[in-house]
């Protein structure tokens, strides 16, 4: 789909939104409407004409490479305010009884800015807060994304080689994490999409335990999650591996949270709701009387940002889509004792879903490092 | 200076900014006020009893160990929220005839969290945008951070021989980069504090010419811009070398800016304005016909943040005081040929100031790499 689709779609919600235009200032929804990928931008949608992109000095060259079907204003204010100037002089020769309406995005805008905006345009047009218009476009990915995605869930996938090859017992969690990211970097990665988790021992029972200086112990879980930026599209992937000859709970824990994962995975197609995939994973740990120790949600939409709509979670009622790509990652940590997650991204299709770098089927048994 | 000081002296700012309390949301402020390091929170400082953060079930543990002086309040809703709820219920006792003022920091607060911040508190307290209090009094750094300061910008001036035994012709600069970055994590950074800058040969152009997979070519400029984050403080730094022999232009424009960044540091010291500094690098690129290709500021504050108050640039008044850290970093750069810049973070002194991580006196003669 082309940024002039985009473009043409999102125009078509503003009226049903009672909105004249919108200024877009999220910037994932600047570059997924327009191509531009600087860190400096807004954009001004609606009924005034082409689509306009204010950004700086700094970007005269890129935006006019990036930037196919939105007219370029390179300014030396604030994008915000150089948009709101621009649009009170695009204003000024009409005559209307009532003031325009400018959606802006509420999440992305800070409240000083707001009033800034809001006194620029005093008396002329009025700023109201938008639903989030362009996040609703983005959760459902078209083909040139799904590919994108994949391509960065490929070379996201192939990290886990070099954490296999790294992980030893006495080695620092952070010296795994940074030979994942030399790899990814020296395979083009723009970055990792988020801090590289490596959580060893007990450590693994902490959800979000980014890489630290503490040493890999001889024996325990290690669980890795970690993910590329690849072309601006984010990868995310966690497996847990064992370190020394796992117990026989340890092998049953580790079984439970991949039958869970594997459970999730089964729900997963367009029609079902987001809380009946997280149901799915939940219903296999409350079996094994796991259910308190899986803390989190069991997944998120991704692409241009490695966090986006929807939510897997209890209580979500939103529709899974075909084109949707979502991670599945169910969890389960006894704190102080060990953790596992087991995750992958696929895309939601009508009868199913498909798993995005998928090495082979049996890619996700638990690896013992000796 | 202990937390406990820096609370303080930020109370005692309230009531002439005509302010009850003050809700700080942004995170590095946070972070200097109660040591609290986690991605989610809110402090509210003020005339009701302690300082108290607010945060969530993923941080108990490390809240409980990193935060000293201030109530910790574990929540389930977003910490802003969590707070207005927390002030609505203590100031339920209190009888006033006008209602409680509560500072917000407009510029780290969505526009959409300060209408629901609003719409908590409606007819109990009323939110007013605060001064930037808080940046004001991190401009000067206490002794103990500008050891931190020291560390990181010792360990990011290391990079530099990687960068140096790295940058050959036909490398990619992203290369060059990654070997940098993966030198940093081995000696415990806990990340780069902005994307890794290698610009070669016409790119060393491009002010923010972050590294891309461009080869480096046989002969031409390459500059070289790069900072960790040590212990939450960043280091910056920026060296220009010269891959194949330079040729009499190449060194007298490397010359000019190298004499312009001595002026810059010379012109340092407490009492001058930051404007002062910079006309002095800007001076000697106009007596070098250069100054229209030197197009952006001379410098920057840096600490918990890589961008911070004060801002050396033309126009700005601040007056420079002792344990302020800054930049001091003039480029020239000639679009489509090539661009240098030399970069070094100072400490203002009171008689001059003092570069961090100083090598040696030559460090900054023109590196050439056959």
């Amino acid at each position: 789909m082309s940024a002039l689709v985009r473009l043409r779609n999102l125009e078509a919600e503003l009226l049903p939104n009672k909105l004249d235009s919108l200024l877009v200032t999220h910037l994932p929804n600047i570059r997924y409407l327009s191509g531009f990928t600087g860190s400096s931008a807004a954009l001004l949608v609606g009924q005034h004409g082409r689509a306009t992109l204010f950004t700086d000095g700094r970007y005269t060259t890129q935006a006019k490479e990036e930037v196919a079907h939105a007219q370029i204003v390179i300014g030396t204010k604030a994008p915000v305010i150089a948009a709101a100037e621009w649009l009170m002089a695009a204003l000024r020769p009409k005559r209307s009884a009532s003031p325009w309406v400018l959606g802006i995005e509420p999440e992305s805008l800070s409240a000083g800015a707001r009033d800034r905006l809001a006194s620029v345009l005093r008396g002329k047009a009025r700023v109201r807060s938008a639903p989030p218009l362009v996040e609703r476009a983005r959760m459902v990915k078209d083909a040139g994304e799904i590919r994108l995605i994949r391509k960065a869930a490929e070379l996201g996938a192939s990290l886990f080689r070099v954490a296999c090859a790294k992980i030893r017992p006495g080695r620092s969690e952070v010296q795994v994490a940074a030979s994942m990211e030399f790899e990814a970097r020296k395979k083009s990665a723009e970055g990792m999409s988020f801090p590289t988790i490596i959580a060893a021992g007990p450590r693994s029972a902490v959800v979000h335990g980014r890489a630290s200086a503490a040493r890999i112990p001889r024996r325990g879980f290690v669980v890795c999650d970690f993910g590329v930026i690849l072309a601006g599209y984010c990868s995310d992937r966690t497996r847990t591996v064992h370190v020394g000859k796992p117990s026989q709970e340890a092998r049953t824990f580790y079984g439970s949270v991949l039958e869970a994962q594997g459970a999730a995975l089964a729900a997963v197609r367009a029609g079902v709701t987001a809380a009946e995939v997280d149901e799915a994973a939940r219903r296999v740990l409350r079996k094994a009387k796991l259910a308190q120790y899986f803390t989190h949600s069991t997944g998120h939409g991704l692409g241009l940002e490695i966090h986006e709509a929807p939510r897997l979670a209890v209580g979500q009622t939103q529709t899974l889509q075909a084109g949707m790509v979502v991670t599945i990652e169910p969890g389960a940590y006894v704190p102080g004792k060990w953790g596992v997650r087991i995750e992958d991204v696929v895309v939601v299709t009508a009868t199913g879903c498909q798993v995005l770098a998928s090495v082979n089927r049996a890619d996700k048994e638990l690896v013992v490092i000796e």
